[in-house]
């Protein structure tokens, strides 16, 4: 049993943790944040089903007042698992990564630290093999994770030249007070991350993209307009699509309406937050046209990471040397795809 | 075991049928409605707990192409349960109210039917008694049932002559499509429908009230501006509130910074759909003034009602007589209070 | 003197009526609505710079009320014209054409009429000479007229093949009551209606394109993947749409941030109501990727289509038979680009 | 003629710039800013109607880039003005009143200092008198200077004892991009500053209220739950109001749904950005009840203090003595009330 921390309880590591605590083969020993949170308190009233550690010191009184059992600090977690999750926000995981280097621990940062942060720049279907028992690995931040999730998809089906791709991008989670837009469209220059993320991790796919972020919060919305290598119709490119177990295809005439439709729908599904794992295509936006294929998909952003960083904690910690044997075992546990 | 069934499978009656299938002295027969609706997909996804019945035969070939299976029409449902919750859109709970007489069954309907539908305008915590033994009752909306368990609170504590309230209104759920609210602002005439409905369910108070309409979708916002029989102290005004298990105390300290803290806390708690059954009343807004008491509240519009609706059944089906009772065992099967 | 009258005065019916009344050339004979709409009662707080016709007789008395003088019905207002701007909500447009037949008038008719209820589907810019002499004119709707613009001033200089567009468009004007969007984006079928509206323009040139709703109401944004027939650069590319009078360059360094800058630095520039008769390109999102030239652009949905359409006024009363010498009329009067 | 400056040329300044050149005993001497933002572009687009002071010495370069001509430095704008009008950010106030004094010149700030800064905190209507020859006046803030409006023209009337008011508060305006908020209201503690600030105006009024921020741009939303000295019915109220040459009575029958709807009409009104000096009240939602009346208003935030601010000018330059007339001079030069 792998032994797994998870290192800042907020939205993606809360997550994480639950990902984590349904893998058979590993072991959540606990999660660690700064003081009692939101979060954190939720895991109280749930009834602490992880260990909680204090990350800092100063917080101990203010912790142990709302009743929350403290069983360490940081460096205590991290001396007891074999590898991090480190989902703190930006900048603090590159500060922590001394920690895990003193105590020779693995680690995986999320897509908000600087790539230079790891050893590799890690997608669990794209580049499986390269995050193979390494110390540190970088995720790719959620639009990316999903993106390259179906470029990867189409480039193993038929080959992949270049991709445009135009992001429609939710500003703030459900609950955010800390960042927002009102009544407001945001441009970015031209190529946005996302396409230059792309390319470190698929470098034989030309992509540039551009970005807008509007005031909405379940989920981004991202069209590609990528160029096979050859001509595909609409029915074949539906047919790749499905079978990666980690894309849902959806369908407007169905009454997935849009982003929210899909936030909808997982929480009806009762899925824990309503979250969904999956990306979702729309089948009324896959459009062969000249020598491009269209299509448009949503990004679920606090839980799309999830799987990939699971495939991370089997390629850094060598539990699986195959690629598509990893990711099968997290979709498994994750009941995604064949195993819902 | 009382037989229940749930006509209307969308926000509410989703809600609606999870809530009576954790009542262990009643049983859930089924739940009906019109076709292959994102609601009724997401019950064949996961597995069909339910069983679903169709209420408009046309439907029947796009429901069955889905993989649904149907355990009958609408008057099918009807003739096997004693009592039915009917949560359809606003007018036609009236129309299916003609078949509910045909077979002699009692029903509760939801707060957008006209009172006059119904023998009984009914409140679990205000009025239980007024609903015993009655054939069909109506709930009131999602505002007034948390609005009054808060009136009613602090009326049976200390007598409460008067309250003037001012609502700001989420406009549509997560995932509506069908109504919604851009960058602005819509002003009711005073009195809002609210205060009237309190008025009817609690006629000793005298209430009026304004409401704005916001572009928002994570619950209403109220203050009540109440005028008590006697003075009381914030401290005092706290220990009632918290008394009451359908109530949760708040900080603006502790994180909750609006509603949208207290939808993420519900996901983050691990309740299905990240739903609330409580009401929020925000610590720091409890003040004493003059001869008031102000306090501003949040109402999760989704699920709300259903532990009230849920005391109906009881009261309907004079399951139990005592009002406490009767609520203590909602609050029992649904976790509410002190059964968290 | 081209004698004018405008019916329907909402949105687009008082900034047409405002753009009429600039030209020298021409006299806005009056403007006809059904009764005392907002925009009827500032027209009366403005003091009647414009004389207006009541074109539904049930509301006289509450028009007269309100004290707003009428000078006659619909018809009095079409006897006395050449041409109508029919400003009226989609598919009335096609009902007042019977009385514009009748008393044997022209007409130009906004983009939410079906396209066969003119002689000719319109761009000032685009296809000025079809709509010469023409007894019905239809225009392109706000987003085609600006996206046309950029494209067809691309095609005179260096020739276009195909255009995949991507658009984020807003779903109300601010003030709009009776629609919206709540924290939700909505996806439309591939291609939308301005691709194929686009290629009735301009058949030469092939398109399709992805459309998105996003819940604000400034400005739609749309990006542009052109295929160019001969490569150019980002500098020739700024060249080019910066000769042309209804196209702003504008760039994210400047301040220009996205719609709400655009809609912000109009109101700063004293244009009535905030308005912009350009659309602006962003230098930053102008990018030659392969053999596409990508950009994105600014679309002010409330305005941009008052130059086309007086425009069509000088095309269908053949006022001015040379495009240029037509458009650079209207821009003159309208003090657009080297007129400012 | 009065000589004033414009110290901060955003959105309040520029108001402030455009408000006083209209005062015929008045001299606008010009505006100082930090460098060529939008607002300073705007005005050079605009042909400089204003001579423009820059106030920051490494931005010079950057801004005669842009071709603005630069009449001086702040000290030189300073040097030539009887009194400045503070406009700039909330605290860069306090930095600059130091120059202030250096050059012995009178000075108003806004409401985002801290009322320490000034010698008297004002309000046009309601202390006049107290600014009378001072050399430091604070203005009350865009909600404080609108709600004072109401209550103090009540009070004049028929006496005011307490108020309670509940505020609905944009959170940005048009064009904003440093602050936003996405699907969420967000809570303030109990009392809001604005009723705090009204007791500091009106010492003989007790004063509480609770504020929530809500995603919209186009004015704050206040509802005033008054406590007269005697009982007034609606018809009144609406008479007293009436009077008041800085208010407007308006009418959802009419069409004004909401706070969207004034700001479609005063763009339509063809004021300069769409602005309102006026704050309008709601005849639908005037209310007796109880000891108390209620009433709920409109509040354009970016151009209420404009006349206030002016009779600040008045009133610290000692232009006239008498409060009426003064108010009536600001109202007049403003075409407010009975001079439309």
């Amino acid at each position: 049993m792998v032994k797994v921390g998870v290192v800042g309880y907020g939205v993606i590591g809360q997550r994480l943790a639950d990902g984590v605590a349904l893998q058979e083969d590993m072991e959540l020993v606990g999660v660690a944040d700064v003081g009692p949170t939101l979060a954190v308190r939720a895991l109280k009233e749930k009834g602490m089903p992880y260990d909680f550690y204090l990350a800092v010191e100063e917080n101990r009184e203010k912790t142990e007042e709302v009743g929350i059992p403290i069983s360490g600090n940081l460096e205590d977690l991290i001396k007891k698992v074999d590898i991090v999750l480190d989902a703190t926000n930006a900048g603090i995981g590159a500060k922590n990564k001394v920690l895990y280097e003193k105590y020779g621990k693995k680690a995986i940062f999320q897509g908000g630290e600087k790539t230079s942060v790891a050893d590799v720049f890690f997608h669990g279907y794209a580049n499986y093999e390269k995050g193979i028992g390494k110390q540190f690995l970088k995720l790719t931040s959620c639009n990316t994770t999903g993106l390259i999730r179906s470029v990867d998809c189409l480039d193993r089906a038929v080959g992949v030249d270049s991709v445009m791709i135009h992001i429609v991008r939710r500003v703030a989670d459900p609950g955010d007070y800390h960042r927002g837009l009102t009544n407001a469209l945001k441009v970015d220059p031209v190529p946005n991350h996302q396409a230059v993320d792309l390319m470190l991790i698929m470098p034989h796919v030309k992509a540039t993209g551009v970005l807008v972020h509007t005031p909405v919060t379940h989920g981004h919305f991202i069209t590609v307009f990528a160029k096979p290598k050859k001509k595909i119709t609409k029915e074949e490119a539906i047919a790749i699509f499905k079978e990666h177990p980690r894309i849902r295809l959806v369908r407007i005439a169905d009454g997935f309406l849009g982003n929210a439709s899909i936030f909808r729908y997982a929480r009806d599904l009762g899925n824990p937050r309503g979250d969904m794992y999956e990306i979702s295509i729309w089948e009324e936006t896959i459009t062969p046209f000249e020598d491009h294929l269209i299509y448009s998909l949503h990004i679920p952003q606090e839980s799309v990471v999830i799987p990939e960083t699971i495939d991370g904690i089997r390629a850094a910690m060598e539990m699986q040397t195959d690629r598509l044997e990893a990711v099968g075992l997290t979709n498994k546990y994750l009941k995604i795809g064949g195993y819902r």
